[in-house]
């Protein structure tokens, strides 16, 4: 059987024709950081093998998202390009086409038990980073399109990319697909790491043949519909049409430079206290929405939780609520069960819409500085190795690092 | 077959028998909150039907604590009471029995794919707050506790109670099962809601038959381990033996009041910026170890990164890692494989170890007033109901909310 | 006896001989925040008749200003004019020629006791919030630059406008008594509240006549720098050429919209957390050197310590310390002679530099939303009356003050 | 003529006849800090030769604190004895006499200039931190009573104990004058520092002779109150009688170990966001006096409009304002005058009292934690000496200060 033409797969709406018809699509959340902390995902290489060393983990969580209203189940492919599985001593004993296959075997499983579509996504590479050769570059992203082609998926994505010019290779390649294809860079409104501005930036995605345009990580929600309303506003000026994307970080982030929050001291094992909550997200999907935007998910830091945050905003626009709403009353109603009176009274949407929450960290800023190397791809800082770091390159970061801070 | 007697069963060492070697137990993490997160259980009745409605998702979840390290598998049985299961409005169409069984059948399961041990828990009840005989009281534990029996946990837990009063009770039902019996209450250092001291509440715990007593819940790992340590001088005092065990939130919370965090405004939908990161709770495992605690575990907030942590933490004196290390450097060793080299430079333990993480939310306080209505068990505001709160009851609840605050 | 030429003020070398050698001009702080706190100034209306009232309390803060180093007696007239003597209910007793004469006359008794210039200066007017012609304003001036040119000060400026077209009115009335003129606007980046930008505002200034330009008072030292660069850059586009003059708030203003200070909750009355420490002034003073600012004071919450804090961090550029740092050693270093060695070890730039300051207020947040009424003159709102303002018009106030926050 | 007897000084209603009718005493704020920043004092030696060499400056502060309502004009003679003027290479070409006499003068010109009562205060000394002999420790204190028993004060206080066996020794010289005797040590909630209780602190105080007993500097007013409500249970149990007297911090110190500010990182050159609001001050005035205080001042961040605050807040118990309200509406009233109506919209008590101000500072925690190097008196570390502290010592305590943080 081709894999994603099940029974219930028959006579799905497609990705564009729902944009098309004015729907909303949900996103997923982030998998590469919800994963690491349930112990599946390595923080450093950041890489997918989950899929294949336990499907019952990744099967889960994509059950998660449907359940929490996503109406795309994004196949686990981040990072998974040949380039990167191989960098720094990570050396996965499966191969990128294993990898990459069984994330959308996943997908299309669990998408089936709803009514969600199946993505598969490309992002930025070593290869790129290192200054490689545009076909060199190109030839990293065939490799994962071969898989996401014979897997019949419904739509593909190049996401994450810190620099346009990678960025189009990537929707250059994707296109030969003939997929619709969803184009996201990692920047905020100060535009991309060589320096081109926000509007240009959705202008070049566009003219490389992107259907559907945005931003994804890096930065928290409103820093994001700030990056996008200057897309928006780019597309505008050129006469250019297209679908805005919206999946920003779960937390925080007012204090980024504009590497994002890759520089954040906190980066990427104390950011607890960035979390967005619940009532955050509600506020991003309404504004997302009132922007014009109609893809609507999240990135690093997103859980289910805040997915159905988005759904449950959302609900009297599409329609209805999320399975998972089932377990959770619209801002905060479920508290009326609650057993103590002070805190059935905070069953209103008054209370949790006003609220800004402590951190409980009397020791802690609200604001850090970034880590500032200002270095990006061109540079040799930046040259990739397929071997282990060594002890003497950690110390001489270690040394590198106390002069800067 | 006998529940829990499979072969991978036979010969696992006992509860007791491991403390009394001197073992570290490590107990799991936080499961009501984590599956409300998922969207499987519901804040304000915060019941445990999901064993009967998604046994995946709660399988899953186990699987994670067992991975990150976790000695125990405790069945979901939290608020698994008949009265606490039709309170308020709140009626699955499962029975007490039911959600029970399916909890400790998932646990066993998981359990015999590791070394851990099986244990069920009763805790506090609706009956109690609303004053009823202790006769009553104890007839909703003995209900619980004949599933256990049947199931054959390993052992017993009474937890999360607020009043001692109601722990003895609960232990004295729970010893008629010869099997070993653990108590923890949800108290600070300002003793139990009736004004019991710790250092009393610990002596009574003991002698109504407890062999390991402690906190659970409620407050942050700082202020348990301080609650403990007065436990710990109240039994040295009266000559008593017992042994240690202290799971807290995996959240902050210096501002607490004697009530816990329930009272603070953030619960429980904004507790996000309070979260503890993996090296707070390295810090809490170190400190809890030094004290003399030997069943070290989490609650609410606790996921299994937290659990992991308290492993790693306690790696040398337990002689292994676990599993889930495999994905996890020793403090943040594995972004040695990071692409941008002032991350790498992160790669070290005296980066993480004195890094006091940024809020980002500058329009938040580090402190909050807890809500300090003054009530509890014996007071008529406390009286439970099965029915839904009105809508007349909520109006009420609001105005008088306002007055306080 | 002309007024201001006495023996000591022969051979005083001139304001603008002074900025031309390339010399640092030091402003002094703010009179009006200061005395308010010392008990002669009254916040709300904020008119210096103390200078008629309290002569030994006006003194006295000029000899603390001139003993820190300022070269500036800026003799106290802020809002001395006509109409704002009389506003909303507030009659001194006293002319608006008695209180200016009586600030020039103390300026000049206290400049002569070292070798400090005096000015006198005018400020925006009630006639203009409240839409009169520009012949109405340019009298309500004159009268001020009268009293200035019969008591002989050294120059005149034209400060606190928050709209560019009010202060070139200013300016071509203070032209008109051949002293040399400068001016400041209270702006931010955003430039002035018509929507004129920074660098067109400071265009404007140097076109209507000021020989020096910048900005004062409505923001901290950071965003009011940004603000001058800004002005700069529009000087130099237009090819024009002006010292550049820079008197900021005592107060970290991060949070400010473009009205400046005035708009967060905690002005006037709550300022307190927001204050300037010496060292952020002291960075502050190579921070405006550096961008060429050659006229460098403090607003409202510059103290005289913060005057003494500029004088010390210029103290190489010009060549001596002002006589009042017999009372404090650069940098911390009188701690030397603290009783307690740990404070001792205090007496260090390197300790200092560094320090963020905690605010010991655990309930306060980082940054405060500003009240956003989005009104400036041109609006019927701003109309100012004789009157005072009736308890049915404060009722009004109270209401719609709810309904914005 | 005999000082202090002039013609308004004649019926002068008495010190301890005030506190026995039952009228509140309002102190004065803190001249060290004020005169500091104003140029006149030095950090590190803290010592009062202003009174010789700037009469003025330190003429024009008492006024400002008796216009504000100060009912004492308390000598400044803080640390001016012998001792401690000559310590550390700290060398006023001016003697002990001197000073203090110069003080006494200043104060009684200004107290005639009200109602105000004249006292002169001894203080810790060298002599006793250095562990020197009791006869030795009284002598010190003998030299500066001699002076205020010439100058004829109203009453005498010891203060600013950090130890109560040195203020045991001070009340026991000060007795032999036959004035009353208030005495106050500067110690918080967890007593002196060697150990003893605050309770029994105030008992030691009261049998030494003191009739007026309290604390005052160290502690911010919340915390001070604290130990005050100790010492008055200590002085209940006892069965002992004496007036209360609180003169706290105007800076908040939550953070605080026992040793008080002096400890925090932020001491004392970067104590601005910690210092308090008109507001904060006037809830401290009405909980002292809830508490039975009746000496209510302040020390170190009190300035003339904190002592307004406490004037204003009790106005209807002592039945009229203080001359500097004419220039102060009571909470924010003067606003009405304001320019912009948005500002007039703050002219409420509900709008300043519930105010939490913001720090301004993003950067910036709301707590800090103390140097604790826990030496005190008994230790070599405190002994004092005449040369100035050497380059040598001063770069082992940097080293020290390094490792200790």
């Amino acid at each position: 059987m081709v894999p994603g033409i099940s029974g219930s797969d028959v006579g799905k709406k497609g990705f564009l024709e729902r944009l098309e018809a004015g729907e909303v699509i949900i996103g997923d959340g982030g998998m590469v950081f919800a994963l690491e902390k349930r112990g599946y995902t390595k923080a450093g290489c950041w890489t997918p093998e989950v899929s294949v060393e336990h499907p019952e983990a990744l099967r889960q969580i994509h059950r998660e998202f449907l359940r929490a209203g996503a109406t795309v189940m994004q196949a686990f492919t981040f990072y998974a390009s040949e380039d990167k599985l191989e960098n720094r001593g990570n050396k996965p004993a499966i191969s990128c086409w294993q990898v990459n296959e069984a994330a959308c075997d996943i997908a299309h499983e669990v998408a089936a038990e709803g009514d969600a579509l199946v993505a598969g996504g490309v992002s930025q590479t070593p290869t790129y980073l290192s200054n490689k050769s545009e076909a060199d570059v190109k030839a990293i992203f065939q490799k994962q399109l071969d898989v996401f082609v014979k897997m019949n998926v419904d739509f593909v994505i190049a996401e994450y990319f810190e620099h346009v010019q990678e960025a189009e290779w990537a929707i250059q390649v994707l296109k030969t697909s003939n997929k619709p294809v969803a184009a996201t860079l990692c920047i905020g409104p100060e535009g991309d790491l060589h320096g081109v501005s926000a509007a240009e930036c959705a202008i070049r995605l566009v003219r490389a043949g992107a259907q559907v345009v945005g931003v994804n990580c890096h930065f928290d929600p409103e820093t994001s519909l700030t990056a996008i309303r200057l897309m928006k506003e780019g597309l505008e000026s050129a006469g250019l049409k297209a679908h805005l994307m919206c999946q920003p970080l779960g937390y925080h982030t007012p204090d980024c430079n504009k590497q994002g929050f890759i520089d954040l001291p906190e980066f990427p094992f104390a950011l607890e206290p960035r979390l967005a909550s619940r009532w955050d997200i509600q506020h991003y999907a309404r504004e997302a929405y009132k922007l014009g935007v109609r893809y609507i998910g999240g990135c690093c830091g997103f859980e289910a939780y805040h997915i159905r945050a988005i759904a449950e905003e959302l609900a009297v626009e599409r329609g209805f609520l999320p399975d998972g709403s089932a377990k959770h009353g619209s801002w905060g109603a479920g508290l009326a069960m609650h057993t103590k009176p002070w805190v059935r009274a905070r069953a209103q949407k008054e209370y949790w819409e006003k609220l800004q929450p402590a951190s409980g960290r009397p020791y802690s800023t609200s604001c850090s500085k970034p880590t500032a190397w200002g270095v990006t791809q061109g540079h040799k800082d930046l040259t990739q190795q397929k071997e282990c770091t060594t002890d003497e390159q950690l110390k001489q970061l270690f040394q590198r690092q106390q002069m800067v801070s």
